[in-house]
């Protein structure tokens, strides 16, 4: 089993009329001015906004609003939030939404003491204060609701990179499951693929003798499959929503990949450099189409594990015939598995592989060439 | 599924070579003087002490040592140890060994601004303050080195009870398993049982619609039995020790308890009047007479959960019949599995009574009368 490291300080509320304590758990922390940051007003038709306002009265914490994140979340616009945050003098961003308004928020907190946000990115400068931030989850997929990452878009240099600070572990996060309910069962789908990638870039990296967070991995894997199936079947299934909702944040938070040696993080390598280039791709529908690829192009260089994996989350003995399980499940929730459903052609090869290639940190399980990433491409096309 | 709420900000740093590192841990925080917490004095034998001195010196820490803390750490001692330590002017704790060494470390870390150390038990006072705790674990068992709880005796009232805070979690918990190789069978079979024990409280507890905290819980109880065999066989394993280490530490630090409502817990009042009444009496070894028949006794309350149980870790359908094999695989262990092996006699019913009773807290599965810890008695007779 190799060695790790575990830290992950941020507070989980977790249920059923759970964001009425907003206000309160905030106050805990003698924060009296917050920015409300979320996307495009979704939160105003379920009830979210109208409960965040409510707890935030109630506790006299002021706040200003900023609407407008997008998925892919972009450093344009956080930028603009930045400045107005500072016009504003506050002192916490409450994130309200899922994983890019959470991302921007971390991105506008670990930045907000830097000339310019973009040094976060690439690892150029770690900061050495952020503003403290307050999340009330309503998609679980990324899992940035309990961990130190984020990622933005840098449209003008074509890059979609990332970075980590534990300056930037939310306080609190909310997650209450019911709100998820009315969800378009596409997003449902991608929360699923997303999580199920977290967990495998994790795992594949593992050797055999970490028993221990292998299973706790495979549990997950399969929680995450079995609560995904019944909420395309039933989406106001509750315990559905609430199982996956912990698996999703579990799937990102460390709990799941200790031994693992930081994960492999090539699928999502080759994923940001697709939504980089078309952003109308959700990050999870690049992750469903790249990830049976790549294993398929990997499996050689460390069979036992893909093998463990396919038995002990999809009952099948080979690992390249698990993939193929899990291609034909991610079809059944209707989440792509061909670059051509999301509007590549091979002549984008090229363009793609330049932007792998510029993110970098591929290849941990079998080290990657050019050729390797065309071969991937290839098998995913 | 249940609400829960999740928060644990101790950070562990886990495997081989780790000890090392505690100076610089401890620097980080900009503490300059430590007290040195340890037991008997076994840290000496296995070089663990060496080592601590050696990146204590190097990073500038200065510290005191106060031993001998003893198995089932008693409140004289903590207050005694209290003393020396306001009189020694320190920043910090250091806690080097296992479970005792720090519930002793929390017990005068908690109560070190009260007037008395026993006034945070039995929830009279919630402390306003603590002293930062840093831990070396030696022996995996109780999982205190990821929680905010601990346990101490109080030898004149006869009562062993246990407090928590979010003030004492560690701030730091380094976890090398390999000096556990040492550690006599005896010991290691504790740890397991001790482990099991935990899990089990907040499992039985849980409803059944909670499939992600079942599952977390049902392989950590199911890495705990094979490592455990595994550890009987050959105690030098270093891959058995890890996977141990690691369940034993996430068997009681909220991982595997997500969703189950706080927990039983009957059978640790069962045990703490045991080891009150008599000090030879290892926790574990108590528990490992008391869980059998405690799961015995309150069958018939919940079946499904039991069988479920039953299923999941011992791979046979009932629960009843579940319980025969983990008290086999608790023999196996040359655990204790009566009253008798402990030294009690009938005649003690009334006196281990009266302490459960004092303790309180008992009986959320079932309602426990007097009669039923009878029963519960004579079954583990």
């Amino acid at each position: 089993m190799d060695n790790f490291q575990y830290f992950n300080p941020t507070q989980v509320v977790f249920g059923k009329n759970t964001i009425e304590s907003i206000g309160k758990n905030i106050k805990k922390d003698k924060i009296t001015k917050v920015m409300l940051l979320a996307g495009s007003g979704s939160i105003k038709q379920n009830g979210v906004y109208d409960k965040v306002v409510k707890s935030l009265n109630s506790s006299q914490i002021e706040f200003v609003e900023y609407w407008g994140v997008r998925p892919n979340p972009t450093l344009v616009h956080a930028e603009e939030v930045k400045a107005f945050a500072k016009a504003n003098n506050i002192d916490g961003i409450l994130a309200v939404g899922g994983g890019s308004v959470i991302d921007e928020a971390k991105s506008i907190s670990g930045g907000y003491y830097l000339d310019s946000i973009w040094d976060l990115f690439g690892a150029k400068v770690q900061p050495k204060a952020a503003l403290p931030i307050y999340v009330i989850l309503t998609l679980s997929a990324t899992g940035t609701e309990m961990n130190s990452f984020a990622v933005l878009s840098n449209e003008d240099e074509k890059r979609k990179w990332s970075f980590g600070s534990p300056l930037v572990y939310p306080k609190i996060s909310i997650i209450d499951p019911s709100v998820q309910a009315t969800l378009p069962k596409r997003q449902t789908a991608n929360g699923g693929v997303d999580s199920l990638s977290h967990l495998m870039e994790n795992y594949f990296m593992s050797n055999l003798n970490n028993e221990i967070g292998l299973t706790l991995n495979e549990v997950t894997q399969r929680t995450v499959i079995s609560q995904i199936d019944n909420l395309m079947e039933n989406p106001n299934d509750y315990t559905a929503r609430a199982n996956f909702a912990w698996s999703s944040t579990i799937a990102l938070n460390g709990m799941t990949s200790i031994g693992m040696l930081g994960g492999e993080w090539t699928s999502h390598a080759i994923e940001h450099a697709l939504s980089i280039l078309n952003p109308e791709v959700a990050h999870a529908e690049g992750l469903s189409v790249i990830f049976p690829a790549f294993i398929n192009y990997v499996y050689d260089a460390k069979p036992e594990i893909f093998d463990r994996w396919a038995a002990n989350v999809y009952g099948i003995q080979n690992g390249l015939e698990g993939t193929e399980v899990m291609k034909s499940k991610f079809k059944s929730w209707s989440s792509p598995t061909t670059l051509r459903e999301l509007g590549f052609s091979k002549s984008d090869y090229p363009e793609i592989i330049k932007c792998i290639e510029e993110y970098g940190r591929t290849g941990r399980i079998k080290q990657l060439s050019e050729e390797s990433f065309i071969k991937i491409l290839d098998l995913a096309y």
